[in-house]
């Protein structure tokens, strides 16, 4: 098991692997940036893609954001193949609104560069624009279940508009 | 010093106190109700004010929010006032967007009800309704200095509305 | 599975479960309180026990706690019975130091009762005083793991040892 | 007063005026390396200084950090001056523990680098070492305030020692 373990710690191979389990979940780097870009493109005029590819990318390659997409869509994994205990397992397969460990799981990653980070949490995760409505919506469906992911990416989206929004101003 | 700190310490007189300084920096305990009503009532469709009224008076009751309060305004007047040092007089009287330290000192308000407060927070933060738009567009004049006031007005109506949003599902 | 959700959505009943949570891993209501006096007593010299009882009880009595606890101690035995997906699985079970996703759950825990909450976590984290020490130990044996539990115990430890303080001065 | 703003927003300006208002209120760099030296030798056998001297440089560097400590030392210089207004005047100047605003100020430093930091906070604060428990007694005189000085050392000391321990483990 150690072996396993030593080849994900390396920083750019569990990048990758997030990812991978981002795809697999219904989710490209591509749509992210999509928010990313509509999130601060009022704020720059002239922002470029290349730029928030870049902080979506930076945001990705940092541990704490790896440990809490592998936490977070394991819990989603675990939720649509029934193998939660009861009744946390009604709790995440339904996304009840007040069980908030989604938000919480999260934070880390909307603090990664500063308070804009959480502001802009808090209005893509009540707007839900692009793959988060999306997703969302998928959710909702039987055997589906995107109660962390959603929160997931949002947080990323957050954290690298965050990043643009500093970046652009030094 | 002594007897005038024991005088405030009784929560019950902080809060009027408070609630006075909210008057005098133009924003009424009415303008808050009105933020929670409207972000809740379109999950909560026979939604009452008195519910909102009563959630906003438990937030005001709370010491974290008190001092938060008497903090912030006072930041903002010293700032209106020139009474800071450079560069925290032109940062705080700028409402620099990557200032940020007005948004960390609300977070203990938004956490006051569990995560729902901060995704509360982020959208009215972003989206400026109400009375906090008017004060927003007024802290932007001459001798006005809003920058904290309209976070302590935002953080407030989230964590009313994460109360009321709890309490409808008991 | 609606029935079920149910059953335990009432919060009476849920802090009931976690309890029998807690106890089934190895830590009973009186390990909480016994670690809630030593951190107060320094403050408070005829603090009673019944008090730090109280603030205990109140804690568990709150859904975010609740929430918490479900969702921590299920990565605990999920982790125990080797159904995580790699590399998660070898990140939870050896409790690396730099996961941190642990210590993220539970923030909202020690934010309950203000700022003091936090000071206490980070203090009993690194202490590890009582039944938290003795389950760290334990959680090191193969077929183990009290990865969360430890930071589920230090974070209801602090935020009643935080409620206590807030009593005393009142 | 704009052109004093642009001069001190340069990062490099900045983190050179902060260093220098550390140092008029008792604090050197140095000071801060003893902690993050002290709480990372005991994980870290081969711990040089230098490596915790470019940590503690690197938070400082932080726009987050320079904005914290820019706001937290001008409450203490203005509670020295008697310039608050009442009771903040009282609540700042006597240090109260239930405060709680001087340890919310700093949680944006703490969680520059992921939940270790608030951990090391938390153990910082209670057991106050060397420059922090020296400037705790001093604040305890009349005309001297070292409220949030204490806190703001605290962080970024707990920040840089995070930082140390994820180096130490790519």
């Amino acid at each position: 098991m150690k072996d396993v373990h030593e080849t994900f710690m390396n920083g750019e191979n569990l990048k990758q692997k997030c990812i991978e389990m981002l795809h697999d979940r219904g989710c490209e780097v591509d749509d992210i940036i999509d928010i990313v870009f509509d999130l601060q493109k009022k704020y720059i005029p002239n922002l470029k893609r290349e730029v928030c590819w870049d902080a979506v990318d930076r945001v990705l390659g940092k541990r704490e954001v790896q440990y809490a997409i592998l936490t977070g869509i394991e819990l989603d994994y675990l939720a649509e193949e029934e193998k939660l205990r009861e009744p946390l397992q009604s709790l995440v397969n339904s996304d009840n609104p007040l069980f908030g460990i989604d938000e919480i799981l999260v934070l880390s990653i909307c603090n990664l560069y500063g308070s804009i980070g959480l502001t802009n949490f808090g209005y893509v995760d009540k707007v839900k624009p692009g793959i988060i409505g999306k997703l969302d919506l998928e959710g909702k469906q039987t055997g589906k279940c995107h109660t962390f992911l959603d929160d997931i990416i949002g947080a990323i989206a957050a954290a690298a508009a965050s990043s643009v929004a500093h970046n652009s101003h030094d």
